[in-house]
């Protein structure tokens, strides 16, 4: 058996909201009435609402609704790119951008990114003083490829600033923002409102579906929804993730301080294993990445081994690192059902398999 | 009170199969397994059984699931003109792709499309044979703006055969390919082989929520998968689409032929109102336009009037034409659950309405 295959066929699970199955659609579903009408083209009550619920959340002045985050995103830097006449965007190296979408923004744009800062580490305001003329500056908050981190409430805004009076739009990638609010002990609109665009997403800490909303100024959410046209984004019917993305907001937007809470709690437990570490050691969010330092094919026997005794679910892949290996793990509800039991048994396992090396 | 309103109070149509609904999702969701395990990024069982099942329909190499024709279609040009190295494509001046996208084409791939022939009527062989140089031809089955028009079989067949000794590449926009074949009494393979790519829509004579597939040779199926990846199409969830699209084809494949015969009885009656006319006259699939012979507004309001009495919806909207004006019909099961006395009805209300004139 593999990994995946033995992560699978766990029925509890120290990550995420529980199975992506076609029940989490039909339970969002089951409260809409029947003749509820569909978004049409992006028109329609149904968007419409939901779209000025985010408004109201992020306090920008319009947004949009998106069926991914890659495809809103592009279309923000593309369209500050235009609006600055100048084609160089910066992110960092390890930004969605650069390594998830096939170079997208490359390809299809003939937007040229700069790199900021290193692959290993957050960028600085000394990275972003360093930085050529660009047209805009993408942070993404948390920074999900280094295991959620986060820049200082104060290094942020300073970086911030800064940009702003170098005449550099600021978009954040906020696939994660509701996640890093405990932290920064903030609201949405504090930290959406350091930026001139924002991106939100509603499978991730909020366990949606998929989409992705994009804010804005007006005239920037005008030009997203030609965009939205152009990349067959603006489907006649948007509203399975609408609906779903509505449904699980408000089911779990007040639970984040929750997460948090419950993932340094259960950081800090894996920290005092032997061959085990988390980055970052104490959250800043609902995520961290979970370190092995031992070779993969090792790591993954051993927690075969664990999940298919336990049927608690640790990680269903690892990627191989200097030190060793590595998943990730994002607190949601999972987690927060499992019994102090269930728990313990889990410490103890990884303790008993992993410190005798 | 408007058209559109006028018409969104019916309960009965002429047209479609009802209106676009949550309840449409939540039928096809009904029978599906809570625990059924969502497509993941374009992988997993679920995606890649319906993909199979579309290669079986189509006999093409491979097919993608697409979130929508118009990104589909988009990403179809663009990996033929990459193979020619040619970036100018040929297609109808009324193409999806030249009047309903933004010029997403051009602005996303600086594709230079070629108009081929008139926008009032249908390309031809010498049209076709009148080209430069182009790396692929779109043909529109049946081509929509146009009411619904096909080319006989042995034009159709005569144009791919020259297409394919000028070595371009034919791509066919079979939104409505199904909706074609009893016409043509030919099987969904038979036309779809004619050419080196196809796209086909869920959500017109099928009654899906949305979705498309792009079928063709394995090498550009892989390409197509790589771009919905950069168009942000290749979304972590599209099972909303995918269980529709499946349930409303297996619900309504095979009833084109009766959908046909009943646009062409509608038609036959329309026909024989004087200030009324259809195009084409004798449908050749499901869908026709209707033309009525007086000025927008005077036609708007007799149809306020008849929608509001009778409740038997014939137009949401009107488009001004050199003669006066038109919509578009689509017979589907809503013209198929209308009793003769309700047909009766509608053929008495419109020649009173509009004979008078």
């Amino acid at each position: 058996m593999d990994l995946r295959t033995s992560y699978q066929e766990t029925t509890k699970r120290l990550d995420g909201h529980g199975s992506r199955t076609v029940g989490v659609l039909q339970e969002a579903l089951q409260g809409v009435a029947a003749d509820q009408m569909s978004d049409i083209y992006g028109n329609g009550e149904l968007i419409k609402t939901f779209e000025r619920k985010m408004v109201d959340l992020l306090r920008h002045d319009d947004a949009v609704f998106f069926p991914s985050g890659t495809m809103a995103q592009q279309i923000a830097l593309r369209i500050w790119s235009d609006e600055q006449n100048n084609r160089k965007v910066a992110y960092h190296p390890l930004c969605h951008l650069e390594i998830h979408e096939q170079d997208g923004l490359k390809k299809l744009h003939g937007i040229e990114p700069i790199l900021v800062g290193e692959a290993d580490r957050m960028m600085t305001i000394d990275d972003v003083k360093a930085l050529p003329d660009v047209s805009c500056l993408l942070l993404e908050l948390p920074q999900r490829e280094l295991g959620g981190l986060l820049p200082s409430r104060e290094e942020l805004e300073v970086i911030c600033a800064y940009a702003r009076k170098q005449n550099i739009r600021l978009h954040l990638d906020g696939a994660r923002l509701l996640e890093v609010l405990p932290y920064y002990e903030a609201e949405a609109k504090d930290i959406a409102q350091l930026f001139d665009s924002v991106y939100i997403s509603f499978y991730k800490g909020l366990g949606g579906v998929a989409g992705a909303i994009l804010a804005g100024p007006e005239p920037f959410c005008q030009e997203a929804r030609i965009w939205k046209r152009r990349y067959g984004g603006d489907l006649i019917s948007l509203y399975p993730y609408i609906l779903s993305a509505d449904f699980y907001y408000e089911q779990r937007k007040d639970r984040m301080a929750e997460y948090h809470a419950a993932a340094k709690a259960l950081a800090s437990r894996l920290n005092a294993i032997p061959g085990i570490s988390t980055r970052p050691l104490e959250p800043v969010s609902n995520m961290f990445h979970l370190y092995f330092k031992a070779e993969k094919a090792v790591v993954e026997e051993k927690l075969i081994e664990i999940q298919s005794h336990g049927k608690v679910g640790i990680a269903g892949y690892l990627v191989e690192k200097e030190s060793g290996c590595a998943t990730e793990v994002n607190i949601g509800d999972s987690f927060l059902t499992l019994t102090p039991d269930e728990r313990e048994t889990v410490y103890r396992q990884l303790t008993e398999a992993f410190s005798e090396d």
